[in-house]
């Protein structure tokens, strides 16, 4: 059964070659030689680190949103995607405590969120997780998990750069960017 | 430390007489003499059951709404308010499937779900429970748990019968009512 549920772990096995993990923000995590991507449950290596998240509802898209994203994107995993990076992200108490049309300003109308991500489509796949309700005390509250084909590695920088640089990352408290690119069977 | 993670304990032991389990959706729970609700993980006692769920971030309240809400609501626990109910629900996949505006327009400008709450305040006091994306096998999408005076059951059933009576509930697949009744110490 496919689950909800997904790990990333951080260690000397997986399918994917770690090229660099940066600290964009807050602490960082420890850098390993390899990531492994797995459906359901995993713990973490010795000197190395696991995140969990769940895939779920959509919390702030709209219908028409929603219709141009699925017109647009294409699935992980594609042949020709090679590299890939897992950014986690921790946003602020101050952003939680806010009603949920605030948020949504923020999300889109101040930050174009989701239009930033549809100028990347289809060139750049990502799936996001949650991680805030799982009920463990994991370190942060969302993984967003992309790839890319090596030629397109400069629209996903730009794609960061700009949503680094919304009011919606003002709240974010912790940052940290991995790096990767597929490795060979 | 007080854990965003609540468990609802059903065995022979626990602050709360169960009254009486009815089932208003799909199947019911096994029916047990206590109710514990304890902050934190629990697991199930033999013929019993655990339903676990964290309080969260709103989803669907705005800011004059929230305001509202604050305004006039109660917190749970207070001393005259000794008879409570537990309800899990969970919602269909068509529900989930919705985009957010969808679910808002379900949610409130059809169901006037906020509206219809407000309307019990003060007397009745509730929390929210997710339990959807806790990356565990869980029953229920939600746990709502409420307490009032014995003088305001008729107010908490006539809500309780308008909120089935909305669009909304055609998306509840499974529904349990748990009345309770606070245990003399």
């Amino acid at each position: 059964m496919h689950s909800r549920l997904w790990s990333f772990v951080g260690g000397d096995v997986g399918g994917f070659t770690v090229h660099r993990v940066s600290p964009i923000t807050g602490e960082t995590l420890p850098v390993t030689p390899r990531l492994a991507v797995t459906n359901g449950n995993s713990s973490a290596p010795p000197g190395g680190f696991v995140l969990h998240g769940v895939t779920s509802n959509e919390r702030y898209v709209t219908h028409p949103e929603r219709r141009a994203l699925v017109a647009r994107q294409e699935p992980l995993g594609r042949e020709h995607a090679r590299l890939g990076a897992l950014i986690p992200i921790k946003k602020s108490e101050a952003w939680w405590a806010l009603p949920q049309d605030e948020r949504r300003a923020i999300f889109e109308d101040r930050s174009r969120h989701i239009a930033l991500g549809l100028e990347a489509l289809p060139a750049v796949a990502r799936r996001l997780h949650h991680c805030r309700d799982l009920g463990t005390a994991e370190p942060f509250d969302f993984l967003t998990w992309f790839d890319y084909h090596p030629d397109d590695e400069r629209r996903f920088d730009d794609l960061l750069g700009a949503l680094r640089a919304t009011p919606e990352w003002e709240f974010v408290e912790r940052e940290v960017e991995i790096r990767v690119e597929r490795a060979s069977a």
